[in-house]
């Protein structure tokens, strides 16, 4: 069989992960991996998710739990998304949200219903890898936003359909993007009539200064009303509760989110009922709880982190000062090839870490790294930075 | 905000699913319903489920369950697929194995891994509602495959980049693609060089008739390995054990099995770990016994509706005998339209099922009905099928 003859051409565009494929190392125990941007299995809140399994078939919902559901999501999940939503400053109701099989699937979900072969996606530079990789598969041009500075969005010819951005403590660099850049964001959206993918995976894990409104409560806080609002925000509880069952959320325009529902039905039919039932029970007794379980621990391990970075490394090292989430990207000097020291850093020093190129739609970037904090305990982060900084005192 | 000016092209051709939408009405106790293509969740296994989760909470493996998880797929039931397989006549390897959220998924992730827009899919017609629906996101044309009489594909002048056939006991047919079909299928595949989509959702649920060899064990019988095939093979066990928790496969060359690993990687990372692993659980302890109990159930309702349909209907109707499934297909008078009929049902027969139109892709149809009998007992599928025939008649 010749698969070059039926595959389609987007298929050229479908390469590995390299944070994918790094997740394998894990498996080694004499690894450090400041890697993969996972979250600690030791915070999860498993009691609770054994007991609403538990719950479920102690229940004449047991057979509701194995059934098929419906595209839209379980409504009681639903409902109570409206209501955190509604604390964040998004007034909305059940029509205005789609659950999705985590916040990736959802990532994949835009790019199909925006993207067709040459149209533009702006995303800042570096971007989350995986957007790249959902959106690759309509296959898109990418042009830059302005990610921190507030000078908004220089987009060239094409057609743009959407911008992106991973707006708090973004994966891969750890940054923000501040209230000004929010609001130019939405005057640029406005102005070339086109959308906004505001992916706040890491909403809930700040651990200092203010909360910022998310860009859809600007939208609201504009227009009057999300119904006329061209902001669609993805949440996801990989990073509160737990990735393994993979549910996240789409939050939009009832007009958007109704035909997201359509595209769900014809790609997967529904995500499992029974995972959503449980995210459910346990959002309702744990979540505020949860949140802040997470926070002290990913917080302590980030301010360790930002202490060791600053005792062992050479000062041609730059890194950023995240105010939650669960990375920090380091700028080292132009000289040194982010894969290069992963090669070396693997053996001489069993040190893991993504080099930063993959985050960058045009190839740039070949001397930067991510480092995660979130997997790793203090004293491991400090040995770990301790190591990494010895390899690119060398390698400088 | 003008969504019109940024949706993809694409989205034209997503409407809403009349099974769905039908499976709202499961909800009324006073219909009977041969609409949806449901399992019957008195035939879950729901110990054996029950069993597993509590299994996965007692044990070292909680975390794992809740935690990120390869893209291919949990091993242990891609190693248990391996021998399933292989006792269809499929001898592969666990590179052969991709698990996906559904076979829905993977009638997806083939659409996207092959069409692009203006190829064309060779189907049946009637054919799965749901492959339609999925390939549709892709943009291609349709065309006929002869689907029970052996005589070949015919195509037209588009590339022609795979045939899909639902070939045991298909929805929305009952049919089953015999020996002859699958050979000539395979033949034609070959000379223009197309791959086979093989949906065997439904392959376990036969109830009389000796099994035939799935497409792709005619075509290692062919080519000598999996390896150089060109059918991809995709199960569930959503008609087997239970759909909520959205687990199928598919078992293919690992050529093509790596381009959808990568492929569902950015698409939604990973299905969710812990359903994997109570599908794995579940299926090692009681796959055999639950699929006999299955069978004897619907093997009782599918006699008991083609008695009655025998019974009462009026000569002018002809309907498919179907050797396993959960389906029997109705034609109608050529005067009768299925949606008015349905329409007219639902109000005074209480009576509820799928009208055929929309199983065709050219538009042709009207006349023809999807009857299930899967979820209702004997005693009510003969009172459906009564006060059924009572309405066809006056139509006549």
């Amino acid at each position: 069989m010749n698969w070059e003859e039926v595959l389609a051409p987007r298929t050229a565009r479908m390469k590995a992960s390299e944070i994918r494929e790094l997740l394998k190392l894990l498996d080694q125990p004499d690894i450090i991996s400041f890697a993969g941007g996972i979250p600690d299995p030791a915070l999860f809140p498993v009691t609770e998710f054994r007991q609403a399994y538990e719950a479920i078939f102690a229940s004449d919902q047991q057979k509701l739990a194995l059934q098929y559901s419906v595209s839209e999501g379980y409504a009681p999940l639903r409902q109570w998304l409206v209501s955190e939503m509604g604390k964040l400053g998004i007034p909305c109701n059940i029509d205005n949200i789609l659950i999705t099989s985590g916040s990736q699937q959802a990532l994949d979900y835009l790019g199909k219903l925006f993207l067709s072969p040459g149209d533009t996606a702006l995303v800042t530079s570096p971007t989350y890898l995986g957007a790249l990789g959902a959106f690759n598969a309509y296959e898109p041009q990418y042009a830059n936003i302005a990610a921190t500075d507030g000078a908004g969005v220089a987009a060239d010819d094409a057609k743009v359909k959407f911008a992106y951005a991973s707006v708090d403590f973004a994966n891969p660099t750890g940054r923000t993007l501040d209230l000004a850049t929010r609001e130019h964001l939405l005057d640029d959206a406005e102005k070339q009539g086109f959308a906004i993918i505001e992916d706040a995976a890491y909403q809930a894990l700040r651990y200092d200064g203010e909360a910022l409104p998310p860009i859809l409560a600007l939208d609201i806080a504009r227009n009057g009303d999300i119904e006329k609002t061209r902001t669609l925000y993805c949440g996801s509880f990989s990073k509160t509760l737990a990735p393994g069952l993979r549910i996240g959320w789409v939050c939009a325009a009832s007009a958007v989110i109704a035909k997201l529902v359509l595209m769900k039905q014809a790609a997967d039919l529904h995500s499992p009922t029974i995972n959503q039932m449980v995210i459910a029970d346990v959002v309702t007794k744990t979540f505020d709880q949860q949140v802040e379980k997470v926070r002290i621990a990913y917080r302590a391990r980030r301010d360790c982190m930002l202490q060791a970075l600053a005792t062992h490394m050479p000062q041609s090292v730059e890194w950023t000062q995240p105010e939650g989430g669960m990375f920090i990207w380091l700028t080292l000097d132009p000289s040194i090839d982010g894969a290069a020291l992963l090669a070396k850093s693997l053996i001489s020093e069993k040190v893991a870490f993504v080099p930063g190129k993959a985050f960058f739609h045009d190839g740039s970037g070949a001397n930067t790294i991510r480092l995660s904090f979130s997997a790793t305990n203090e004293d491991t982060i400090t040995k770990g930075i301790k190591r990494l900084a010895t390899l690119i005192r060398k390698e400088s």
